[in-house]
Formats: structure tokens, sequence, C-alpha cells
């Protein structure tokens, strides 16, 4: 093939699945082989349905390889037809008919540019969220461990940016868990039943289909419902696909679910890269990237260590959701096939695929290797010299002290902790209606950031032991 | 209530839902109840578990009515925090305190304003959610007999804007339902096990329910496990929504899952309409919208009879899916609790629920008094002199004539009966390769439209038997 | 007006712009009030051409009051055409009709619905976008004043996530105003020349109003092109607003301009949000937002001041980029007037309007009363140790020692003060290689943050005397 | 270069832009080439203000030819640092010390990654908006000229997909031409003052060029206020783009303006692709896309001329709007450089560049070879039997026989047409009513829609000799 640069898309300006498996499964070439393999599958099909010679659909398949084709060339024709496959197709039945002139009769028997394209978007979808369901089981995994680790250290919850009450790194990284798994369940479910042959002739009624069948068919009858039926059925095996009830190229319900799936997944991904940069940064210190050689760096500052896996991500989940309304929208396809909202999919259905799956690939590898400060997370629940716990004081005072009393004791011991630069604890265990009721231990274990978890713990423990809904 | 015309929403803006059962669902005043209902639900589980007085309980139950609050006033006091549940508290506990003293103290106990805010959007969902859902089996059932009773109907299908082979009205109704029904059981799905209460506490560690149960409880010792375990499970009782494994203050997998669940059905209900305004074109006329009594006028033209339904249906669905962004977007809030990303789909999500919910409303008037003009579907089948069939004509020579010949053959005659305004039958039939091979009745068979329907019927039954996925 | 609560839009779920003036100025009513003032500068209009009598336009200019009609009714009539002005026109005619039946025959003459809700439209958007100018204008005074106030003032320059090198509180503040300032200038360009009236009739002609203008005509004459001209012109001159070369009912350029200079507005004010976001961090502490009796203050943690006015911003800032695509894609209208794309338009006008114009009425107040601190801000840049000037020490110290020692004397000295918690000037204070080359005091020098401002306090300069473009 | 075949970008999922110059002036290695100039004009502007060498720029300049860097080496080494600068300047600084040490040292000289980026992005899209520029132009031009052409030539307006009243195909193009101008003046202004240089240095102060500019200066003294105000200057020279007045690492106007244009671009090509497609449908056949050898033809049916390429170009329109949020969104950058939403910035600008460039020059082709059928459009406006003019003959009639009988007999007349299929005209020069007041030829006039075409000829004379706004 010859190759152009100016036709590379090296991943230059989309480094999170730069080098990811995905790209390679989403790129030019792969959708072209789909688009072979779906001309191959159908051929088939209708070979085991008996009106395709065997022989003739085994050179069709000896000849579907995606080498053999000019990728470029196939790219312009297709501004002849608004798509690539009526190119794809003169293209094929003619090297068929190099070798075999009777088989080169069977290529795209009876079919339509969409059948065959929509048929191969489903199988490239297929491929990328294979990776994309593979890291997410990864993320989760991982997840899980460092849940399960931090399940009782202690760290800020943060509420509208600011310390609000302790939780524990271990219930903030159950929470991601339990983001990644319900983006998990909604790519296992397109995987499982969401993913269908497009099967529907020039307009849906499978017509062409049922017109050859009838003048291949040894006897020439054909019942429509069952060969329709039949050939579905073939057809969906030879792809490793589903069927579908009707015929899609209007009902773009593949389309949506592919896309809410996707955004979704992107979106929950983004979650755990927003935390991460969060408590990476500078003053926060809580967490840090796995280190690597040369990672991080700037071309100005040698000593910064950016989170760069986090900043990748985050790129990702700030296209997807964006791109994916392109896929909801081609719900609006008018009539038996759109005019621009089919081919408005494309691009956006492989970017979607690509983002997602370069964001899941490095979610992979950020949580693998994300590095847990602890101490630093003990160090930050004391900035606030107690305030952190105040809900919590409030609670325990009003009963004893009678509520007016308690709030007043509380606010000015604040305030003096935050002028003096001293403890809460401190401060409490000396003001006079509190030393009525409680020791300075008591008023200390009172005030421990560490002792006010709530069900943290517990949280953790049933987040982690449960499978993905 | 005092009421300023200038807060007033009467609709104006938004035909598609106005005097929709849907807007009461969602309005202020619901949205208002909801959050008191939480209160109500949260207080009744503590008290289930013996922690709170069951007196007590009912007297906030008892003051709970949206009727005595100022909407307004609590509005205006959501600015001082950035939501409404904290101005919503300050009242609800003063009246609460009006007429007992000791039952105000349970007021939102251990409870945060997002506890309360996000469980009551719950509430509200779940409400316009049962009456869309109601909606879509509804079109879906007019939808099943349209497309039984027009099971045999020819129309042209339309490809590219352009007439391609014959499909049937049938057909098209048939997909039209799937795409509703793929949209019921999306909305389903979200009604069954996506409407979760939120049970969080000040930073999702439960820790200030737990503290208060701790020290309300009987003997003052509370297993925190078991405690988390119970009071969700009470509230979600009592509020009629489910449980969630963790919560979900920063998680917010049931917004986004009610986004992609409400700009799918909108999208789905646009195909449905885009194709009515399609079909209705004056050129076209093989649909018309139901008649009602000045319905469809338009202020300078009396005589036009506006597809105004299937207009409004399509201006939702136009809507829908770029506001549901903001709540896949969701996904990616910051901390415990998004500064701006939570606040963010308060808005969103009511008019994603409200213009959905007129839609389908709409949708379900639309089907139900939808004209069908088999007549203008014969005579549009008509128009291109055959053309539409052409590709069976094709195939059907090939074997017959030669594929050569029967290529020249048929572009040679579709050029004569377009030119002369004959039908390609006719043409067909005098052309001396044909005449050779077929009879004039066998020629006119072959071009009959109707003849040409392929599994139009057979995929109608078997899409109509089909219950919604 | 009798008024159903469950009418009422209180601001209750987007306190951004409860209160703001903005609200009233989009409200219903206004909008109404703008429509029936649309029907009077037509008419008024019409009677300055002489085919109109002027006591008719007076009566009619008499009888518009927003008042005298009920919303609701309007709002349900307009399910009937798909817009509210048919229903409008009736009832506007009827009470006409009551005072001066001769003049009822001039209400809405020769005109059609959408010249009038666009023109309306067009003054909505006026009556918000001037306050919004008001906002932008005050927002770009207070800032700059913190940008000369703190032209001086250090602080850490923090690029993904981590501290990069110092920069100055100043160009901070100026470069919010940089934006805010390039907000004002897009909107004062779309108040200047982006709202134009609407007149075309029935399908932008203008035939109704030109073969009612020559029945009415004293003579009977009408030159189309001058009283074309003539019309729009009066007609413009009466709404205050421009003319247009075309109608534009389906030219939807005022609406994809209005559509991005709000979502561009209400972005600029999110970088601010952003920012004063994360400067109140409770680990940075740098900012604080203006305190307010009863503000930031959550419904379980009394000690909390939460950055309610950003995050208000915020989420503005999170819904009008996304709302907006529906205007930009408004432009895609099919025929002389949409079939549900101009439908669309209407709800997310307003919603931009009224959340840019509470996130600007906001932003005015969390300018206004920003706490600056200026200790804190420093605090921070000492918490890398002096790490936030390794760009300079490097630079400064490779011709001095040779381009590999000077690496190799800063990496050790780094990893030295970072383990000592030393300051980075004292450790390489005491290096052998520096010491040969330079004082302690230089060496001090040389690694002090506030040494290291680059041209901040020159572009802090030249940005604040720069008018907005 | 090695190439990998699954790194091609053949344009095979985007038709719309296949073989349009566009693409080689946004892929990948023009984007590199971007980089590379930026680096030397950044150099050569350094050395105009004496800090660098003029042989040592000029090594470096004679070494930053994009072929002599691996592009996907760069690629995969960009996920290392979130960017591909880092390794661009390590390569280039490679290749220049291998010819001349020294001059290695002046490579990327106090810069940082997102100067080069950003420079570079701007000269891309510089390019890129050139060419979608000269082809707005190209297709006004053509509009222009259909417009003259058809300025009287009669068809159906369309409002709500139903004719309302005649209109002109003139005005048509005029409109269309109209949208397109204003898209012309959108690009024409970023093109004139919208692509700034960024000139910024590691966090904005630009305190790295300064530092070498103080060791690189001969007297060493730089005075900060001059030195930012030359170099920006020399540096935007070599560049041939704009100054800013602040660094906008974060201060993303350039993009947000970027994204606008381009959306607004899009969307305008995308109503004159909207309105051909629904003027080529086969019941309506008023256009016809230019024919083309196999352009338009189907996989399976010889006789479709499909509209391929108003189907491209809305395949655009329907894209570009939706990504171009995340051009907008990127306003909320935090901090000084944003982590993640800076880099989301690049994939979605190209593929915006990249649509609306594909879709511009496919709009010049289809302008300018659009085949117009005013004998459809004749033939279109007689379906409805007169009634397109029954707005007319309402207010012609009224004044003659009083407004109840004159609605009577049109009412009465029109139902009579439509049911005998006869003229509007014929049936009310017979009525006794009309027969009284007007001759068979005063109603024959006033029924023809040619002459109630309004001041379309005035307004199409007026468009025509505006230039752009």
């Amino acid at each position: 093939m010859k190759q152009d640069p100016m036709l590379l898309d090296t991943g230059l300006l989309s480094p999170v699945r730069a080098g990811a498996p995905v790209e390679a499964v989403v790129a030019d070439p792969a959708w072209l082989q789909a688009m072979l393999d779906a001309e191959v599958a159908l051929v088939r099909a209708q070979s085991r349905l008996g009106t395709v010679p065997p022989a003739a659909a085994e050179v069709i398949a000896r000849t579907a390889g995606a080498d053999r084709f000019d990728l470029r060339a196939l790219a312009l024709s297709a501004r002849l037809t608004a798509n690539p496959v009526v190119g794809l197709v003169r293209e094929l039945t003619r090297l068929v008919r190099e070798q075999d002139p009777a088989a080169a009769e069977y290529v795209h028997r009876g079919s339509t540019s969409q059948d065959i394209f929509d048929t191969a978007a489903m199988m490239v979808a297929r491929g990328a969220l294979t990776l994309i369901r593979a890291d997410l089981r990864d993320v989760m995994e991982t997840l899980r461990t460092l849940a399960v680790r931090h399940r009782d250290t202690p760290m800020a919850g943060r509420t509208l940016a600011m310390q609000a009450v302790p939780t524990t790194f271990g219930l903030k990284a159950a929470g991601w868990r339990d983001l990644v798994a319900a983006a998990e369940s909604r790519v296992a479910a397109v995987l499982t039943g969401g993913l269908p042959v497009a099967l529907g002739g020039s307009a849906g009624t499978l017509a062409g289909y049922l017109e050859f069948a009838r003048l291949d068919a040894p006897g020439g009858a054909v019942d429509p419902a069952t060969y329709v039926d039949q050939v579905a059925q073939a057809f969906a095996e030879e792809c490793g696909l589903t069927g579908s009830l009707l015929p899609w190229h209007a009902l773009r319900t593949p389309l949506a679910d592919l896309g809410a799936a996707l955004a979704f997944t992107a979106g929950a991904l983004g979650k755990l890269a927003t935390d991460v940069l969060t408590l990476s940064r500078t003053e926060v210190g809580e967490v840090g990237e796995p280190p690597a050689a040369g990672r991080g760096g700037s071309s100005a500052m040698p000593h910064k260590r950016n989170p760069v896996l986090s900043t990748m991500i985050r790129s990702a989940a700030l296209q997807v959701p964006a791109l994916s309304v392109v896929l909801t929208q081609s719900l609006l396809a008018e009539d038996e096939r759109s005019a621009g909202g089919w081919h408005a999919e494309w691009l956006v259905l492989r970017e979607c695929l690509r983002l997602t799956g370069g964001a899941s690939h490095t979610a992979a590898e950020l949580a693998r290797g994300l590095e847990i400060h602890p101490e630093r997370m003990r160090g930050n629940l004391d900035l606030t010299h107690g305030l952190v716990v105040s809900e919590r004081i409030a609670a325990v005072l009003a009963p004893r002290l009678g509520k007016t009393t308690a709030r007043q004791v509380l606010t000015e011991a604040s305030a003096q902790a935050e002028k003096q630069g001293r403890s809460l604890a401190d401060v409490l265990a000396e003001a006079t209606a509190v030393r009525r009721e409680m020791s300075r231990e008591e008023t200390a274990a009172l005030c421990a950031p560490e002792h006010y978890l709530g069900a943290a713990a517990a949280l953790v423990d049933a987040a982690v032991t449960q499978e993905s809904e």
C-alpha cells in the first residue's frame, strides 16, 4: 500500500490513546477488514442456506484480505456515493472475478452498503469494547485492592472544595471502583446484546436478498419469513454478533446505546482522574501518579512530576460525552436511511471507542501504580485544627451542655483554635463547660478525625465483595 | 403563597409540554414536596430503627406540606448555600418547633442537603418516568395496531431522500414501534433499578447519622454495618426507591442513566416525528396528523393544516440529547461533592423529564389519530414509472438475458419510460429481448411495486408479537 | 391572572439566577409583553407608512398590555399551532374589537407568527444582554482594581495541577479580566448589530404585508422594494432593534450568534469561578469568598464557609455551552420555516440568557468581595522548599558551572532539601560548586520566588490600561 | 518514515473531507511542521532581539524539517508528558547538536510546551481557515449567480413541511448566500484577529524567556516590559500570527472563537444541504445535484442518483456544532494550564477544521453544478389547486365581499377545488359572489402563484449587491 505521510494519524494529537491496543482495532485497515469480513459472512450465510455455491463463498473469503485493497482509493471513491462500500464491492468483485468469474456473481448478493458498513461497525465496536471491558476489570481489581488496603486510612472528605468531615481513602477507592464497575456492566450489556448484524437490503425489506434467494435456490421457492430468520441467524453466527428484530438502517438503537455506554465509561474514568488530579496538587499531596522514567516532566521544569496519566484520562472524559451526542441524535434518522445522519456517526463512533479505549488503558496503568500518602492525608486532616469534626462535636456536646451553650462553646473554641493555631481538642478541653463534662482524654477522642469515620469501613467491606451490577 | 407573575412558567415557550401531566409532576411545588417527603421518609426510617420517637416523626410528617412553605423565599435562600435544602430545613424545623419543640430536634437528624435533594430528585424522576412509560406503552400499542392494519400497504422506501425500493407502511410503523419499545425498556430499567435514595451524610460516610443514632439509641451502641444497612433499607422503603451500594453524592450513575434514557426516548420519538413530517409534506401527502378544531392553522394561512404535533415532538427531540450531556458530564464530579457539577444537574434534569414527558404525551395523541393515505402511497410509488423496482428487474433479467444485455435493456427502457412518461413495464414489455422471455403479464408483475415487498409482512408479523426487549 | 402553584418557576432549581434582575426580563410575562410590543411596533410602523389609520394603531397599542391576557391559556392554545402567537393574535383582536371594531382589522396585518415571536425574542434578548453587559463591566472594573492592587503579590503559578513557577495574583486577576472583557465585547457586538427585527410574512417574501399595503394605501400603488425598506426600517425603529438584509425565519444567524456569545460569557465566568474554587480549597486557602450572614454554611457543618458564589457560577458555566448547541444547530433549518428546529430554540435561549445573567450577576458579587490572602500565597510558594524556582536556578547555574555539573548539583540539592525539609537556597549555598561561584546572599536571591516573576507586573500594566477589545 | 498501515487515516470514515485540500493542512505531518516552525520562529525572534546568535537560529531553522522526525515515536513519547512537544524538543536538540553543539543550547530557549503547541495550532488553523474562506467565497459567488438567474423563478415557500405561499428560487438562493456570507465574515474575523501566538513560558509570566534574555543579552540588562513587547511582536511576525495582550495558556478565547466560527460555518452549509436534500426528494424534484460519472449511485439500485454531496455536507453539519462544545468548554481551564482541558482541544479542533473544510469544499462543488428545475417548481405550486395563494385571496376578497362572505366563499371553493381536482381560480370564477366583483381574468390573476411573490425580487436585488457583513 502506497503511503502518503499526509494520511498518517499517529496519535500526535491524542496521547491518551497513542500506542494503546484499541488503536489498531479501530484504525482504517481494521474497519476495511471488518467490511470485508461482513461480505464474507454474508456469502457464507447464503451458502449455508444453499443459495450460493460453497466454492464461490470460499473464493470470496480467500480474496477478502484488507491488504489487497488501496485504502486511500476506497476512501476517495466514497465521495461518489457517500460511503466506501460501493467502491469496496466493485474492487472485491474485480479481484474475485480474476480468480473465478462465476464466484464474482455472488459478491454482495442482494445486499446494500449499509448492511455491510453497519455490520462492520458493530464488529469494530466489539473489538474495542472487549479491550475496554478487560481494562475496566483490571482497574476494578486494582481499586478493590486499594480499597481493602486503605479501608481504615483516614483522609479529609471534601465537599464544595472544602474539607467537610473525615472519610477514608478506602471508601474513595471503593467509590471509584463502583463507578468503574457500573461502566463495566454497561459495556458488558452492549457486548452481550447490543451489537446486531445489519441485514435489511435496499430499504429494510430484504427484498434483494429474497429475490436472489429465489433465483439462486435449487427449487426457486423461498418463504420470506423462514428465509429471513435463517439468513439473519446464519449471518449473525458468521459475524459473531446478535440478530435484530428488525433491520435498523433508520432505527439507530445500537448507535445510541454505544454512545451512552462509552460516554458513561469515559465519564466514570474521568471521576477517577479528576480526584487524582486534586489529590496530587502540590498543596494536597495525598496521592502521586506512578513514577516512570521521563514521565511527568515538563520541557522547562525538570523538578515537576506532572500527573500526566490523569491529565490524559481527563482529556478523554472531556471529549466523549460531548461527542456522543452525535450518536444519540442519530436516532432522528429520516426515512429508511438518513442522508447525513448515518454518515455523521462513523467518525464519532471511532473517536468515542478510541478515546475511551485509550482512557481505560491509561486508567489501568494509573490505578496499578498509584502512590498513596497516608501521612499527608493525616496531616491535611489537621489543617483545620479539628474543625473537620465540628459536626460531631456539636452533636455530642448539645445533649450534654444544652444546645445553646454547646454552640456557643464550639464557636468560641473554634475561633480561638484558629487564631492561636492550636488544636480544637486542646482549646475545648480547657473550656469550663466542657471540662465539667469530659476528661481531657474524652475530649481528645471526640475531636480525633480518625474516630469520626462513620460507616466508611463497613461501606468498603460491602462494596468490594459486590460483583459488578 | 403570594405569586409574582414574573415567577410563572406557563409553558409559553415550550408548547410540547404545556398542559401535559408531566408538568405538575416536575414543577417547583412538586420538587418542594418531594424534598419534604424525603425528610419525612428519613425520620420515619430512623423511627423504625428506634432512634427517633414515633410521635416526633409523625409531627414532622404532618408538618411537611409544601403549601406551608414560601417557595420563592426558599429559592432565594438557596443563594446563601447554593442549594434550597438548608433553608427548607430551617423553615421546617421552625414549623415543627411551633407544635412540638422536642420533635424539632429530629428534623434532618444527622443528614446533609444532598441526601434530601438527590432523594427528592429521584422521586420526582420516578413520577415523570411513570407517566412517560405509560405514554410509551400507549404509543406502542397504537403503532402495533397501525403496523398490523397496514401490514401489506405498499409505499416507497426512501433512502438518502430518494425513493429506493418499495416497502410497506406496516413495516414503517413496526419500526417506529420497535424504537419506542426500546425507549420503554430503557425507561423501565431506570424505574426498576436506577432510582436510589441518597444517604451519605456530610461526606458519604454516614457519620452524622451514626453519631446521632448512638446518641439517640436506647442502649447507645450501634453497629455501623448493621445500622447502615437497616437505615438505608428503611429509607428506601419509605421513599419507594431502591438502595444503593454506596452513597452517590459524587458517583453520579443515576443522573447519567437518567440522561441516557431520556435522550434515547426523546430521540426515538423524534424519529417518529421526523418521518411524519416528511410523509406529511404537501408533495408527499402519505400521512396526515389527526385533525382537531383549530389545530395546525397558521396566523396568516387558514388553509394550512400544519403537522404541529410532530413539530412539537421534534422540538423536544432536538433539545433533550444536547441537554443530557450535562447529566453525563456530571460524572466528572470532584471530591465527595462537586462544587457546581451537582448544581448544574437540577434544571437540566427537570427540562429533560418535562420535554420528554411532553413529547411522549404528544406522541400518544399523534399516533392515535394519525391518518394514513394508502392511495397517495400507491400514487407516489408510480412517480418513477417503475424505476423503484429496477433493482428487481435487473436481478431477474440478468440470468435470462445475460448480464450485459439485461443492463442495456434496462437502461434504455428506463430512459424511454422517463422521457415518454410511460410505465417501465409497458416499455420493457415492448423490448425485443424481453418479449422473447416473458409475457406482457409477466413483465407487468415483475414491475409491480406491490410485488416487491420482500419480507416486509413477515418482519411486521415478527415485530408486533415481540414484547418490548 | 389566576395562578396555579404548579405554574411557578421560582428559581428553586437554579439558585444562580434566583432573584437576579435577569429573571424578570426573560420570564413568561416579559416574553408575552415583548410579543405584544412587537404587534404594536408593527402596526405603528404600518401607520407611519400611511396604510393603517393612526387611531387604529393607538387603540391596539393601548390594548396590548400583558396583564390583560391569560398566560396559561395562551400557552395551552399554542398546542394547536405549535406557537403562542396565533392565540395571542386572536385574543388581542378580540380585545381591540371590543373597543373599536375597525381597529381590530389592523391587528397583525399581513403578518405571520414567526415575525412576532422572533422579534419579541430579540427584544427579550436585548433586555437580558443589557443587564449582562453591565454586570460584565462591573466585574471588569473590580478585577482591574484587584489586578492593580496585587500587581506584585507573588503566588504559585500552577500547571497540570502542580506548582510550576511563581506568578502574581495581579496577573491572575488581569487574566480573568481579559476573559471577561472578551465576553463583554462579544455581548456588545450582539447588542449593537446582532438583534434584528423579523419581518418576512408567511414565507419570507413579505407578500402579505405588501398585499395589505396595496389594499390599505391611499392610492393603492406600492413599490415592493421601497415599501420593504421603509416598513423594515420603521419596524426596527419602533422595536429598538436593527433591520436585517433578508427575512431570517430559516436563516438563524441571530440565534447562533446569541448562543456563541452566551456560551462564551458563561465559560469566561466559569474560569473565574473554577480558579476561585481551587484557590479556596482548605489546603490552598489563598482566596476566600466574600463573607455574608448565613452564606456558605452547610446544613450539617456550621464551621464551613463554602464558596457558594463560585459554585453557582460554575453550575451555569457547565450548562450554557452544552445548551447552546441547540441554538447553533438551529442553523440547519429546513425550508422557509423549520418544523421543530425553530421551536427548539425558545426554551434554550431563555435558559442561556437566564443562566448567564445569573452568573454575571453572581460574578459581580463574587469579584467585589473576594478576599485575597497574600500570606497564604507566600506560604504556599515555600511548600516545595524552592523547587518552584528550579527552572531559574538551572538556567543561571548552567553557564557558571557547566550544564552537566549544574544539573547534578541541582538534582542533589533538591533531593536533599526535600528530604531534610530545608530550603533549597540553604542547601545550595552549602554546595561546594555553588559556593565557589556565589555568595550565600546571591544564592538566596536566586532562589527567592518573589524574584522570579518574569514580566508579570508589565503584563498587568499593559492589560489593565487596555479597553475591552 | 516507517509506516504502519494501522496508523493510516485515509478518510475512509469521513468522505466529506477525503481528498479535500484541508486534509493535508491539518494532518499530523502538518501539525508537526507547524510545531517546528514555531520553534524556528521563536529562535529567530530571539535572534532579532540580539539574545541568540543568528547563526544558531539558522542551524535550527535548517534542521526543523518534519521529515527528519519519526511522527509515531513523537506521538508515543507524548504519553510521558501528555504532550508531544517535550519529545520534539529533545529530538530537535539532538539533531541540531549533531551539526552545531552551541546552537543546540538555543533550541526552545526559555520556552514551554504550550507556547509551541498552541502557536502551531493557530498556524494550522490559519491554513485551514484560509482554504475554508476561499471555498465560502466561491460558494457565495455561485449562489449570487443562481439568485440573480432565478430572481423571478416561482416556487412554493414551505413552512412546517407544508406549502405555505409562493416564493422564488432566487430568494432561496439569496438566503443560502446570506448565511454563507455570515459564515465567511466570522471566519474572516478569526483569520484577521483571532489567531495569536502563544508566548507565556512555564506559567504565563515569560520568566524563562526573560531569564535567558538576561543571560544571553550582550549587556545582560533587559527591561521586562520592553522585552515582552518586542519578543512577542517579533515572534508574531515570524509566525504570521497576531500578538495577544496576555499569555492565553488558560484564557482560551482563541479556541472558543474557532469553535464558534467553525460550528457556524458547518451549520450554515448544513442549511444549504438540508434544503437541497428536501428539494431533491423524488416527490419534489425541484433541484438535482450536479451529475458526475458514478456519483450518487447505490450498490443495489443503479437507477438512483443520490444527493451525495448534500449528504456529506449535512454529515459534517451534524458533527461540528456538537464537537465544538469541547472547544467552548475549554474556557473553564483551571490554574495557569489545565490538566486535561487543554489536551481535550487538540483532536476536536482538528476534526472541526477538517470537517468544515471538507464541507466547504464539497459545498463549492454542489453549488457550482446544482441543477434547477423551474418546471417542477411551477408544477408543485399547482398541487394545492391554488390554495397556496389563499392568504392573498382572503385578503383581496374581504373588502369586496365583506369578511364573512369572503371567508365562506373561499372555504367552499377550496373544498370544491380539492374535491374535483380543479383549480381554485376556476371554481372561484364561477362563484356568484365573486363573479359579481371580478372578471374571470381578474380571478385568474388573483390566484396565479407567480403573481404573489411579494418583495422576493426586491429582496434578491438588495441581497446580492451587499458585500458580506
